[in-house]
């Protein structure tokens, strides 16, 4: 007795998301053959689609469908301040507070040497050349609290310090260890407008 | 700023799968347009495939790509033992016993009037029809011994039985390598009411 080969195949992909083990991805692959073909079918093509579209922005390295994404290119935005985060999902933290009206860089991560996430990770290179456009005159590091935070804003500081470049950090009225993502909208204005240099 | 929406669309439909909120559906898109795009293309194939490929045999009610199963197609197995289990992962045990060459019925579930699932749901009529094909001698039904899998075994036995068929039971018992001081007294009951001689 062997199972379809489009089944197994099945739960082979469904053990590449994040901690879903093969007892789980087989209990998945049931369900939703079982009880939902048309959320399978919607994921099927949200995947398919996701991965053809979604690239990186040119300028500020977060999630886009096109060459730019719409804050970079909003005309508005203040073009000497750089905020520096580590997720889209902390950007959109910062833009709920509506302190902060320049542009941003995502790093898409932070430094953590023990699992091999280093420099070229957190694409500095690419920040550098960002901060060194000759617009920018501040680049504000809003990276979490956290000790991968701190040593990531910590690095980025010194390295873009002995370019020349001014660079703050989010004040501590953030808790220390806390995740932007899970703080209130009010602290996080607050530790913008206290910003200080570093 | 807005969340690109084919990355929108990712992370609402990855909410269809079973025990996955909005919070882990958003950490799962992230990571895998970021980590893990290969991935993402695999699991958009496979479930795109799965849906169009995998249906239900038309015998025993397993998933299958053919109109009927490799197991109810093989003309080796013994046509007068039909056995019901609730999952294809159930069906799977028993082959690996060795103890059963006969045909199965796979329910797709249990009986749970609490949830709404009723003898439709696990395909009664289907079962019915299966079983009084003229070929099949003995019923056994291998449910589970929850309490869910026993109401399905005794709804089915009564329903076949009252069409005249044999119904039989897995044995109840201590397990094998059970040490009685760790086998619950319910289970120790029913073996010394199911004794057999020796
Ligand atoms: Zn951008
Ligand atoms: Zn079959």
């Amino acid at each position: 007795m062997k199972t379809p080969s489009s089944l197994a195949y099945l739960t082979e992909a469904l053990r590449r998301l994040p901690g879903i083990g093969p007892k789980s991805a087989q209990r998945i692959a049931y369900h939703m053959m079982q009880h939902d073909r048309e959320g399978a079918g919607m994921l099927g093509r949200a995947l398919t689609q996701a991965v053809e579209r979604i690239h990186h922005c040119a300028l500020c390295n977060t999630f886009t469908e096109s060459e730019i994404c719409e804050t970079c290119a909003d005309e508005e935005r203040d073009r000497s301040l750089l905020c520096v985060v580590e997720t889209p999902g902390d950007q959109v933290m910062i833009e709920q507070t509506l302190t902060f009206k320049g542009l941003y860089f995502v790093l898409m991560g932070h430094l953590s040497p023990l699992d091999g996430i280093g420099p070229k990770d957190i694409h500095l290179e690419r920040l550098i050349a960002r901060a060194s456009d000759g617009a920018v005159k501040e680049v504000i590091l809003a990276t979490n609290f956290t000790n991968e935070g701190e040593a990531t804003a910590h690095y980025i500081s010194e390295t873009l310090k002995a370019r020349g470049l001014k660079v703050t950090r989010l004040a501590r009225g953030v808790p220390v260890g806390g995740e932007l993502e899970h703080v209130d909208a009010g602290t996080i204005a607050r530790a913008m407008l206290d910003r200080r240099a570093t």
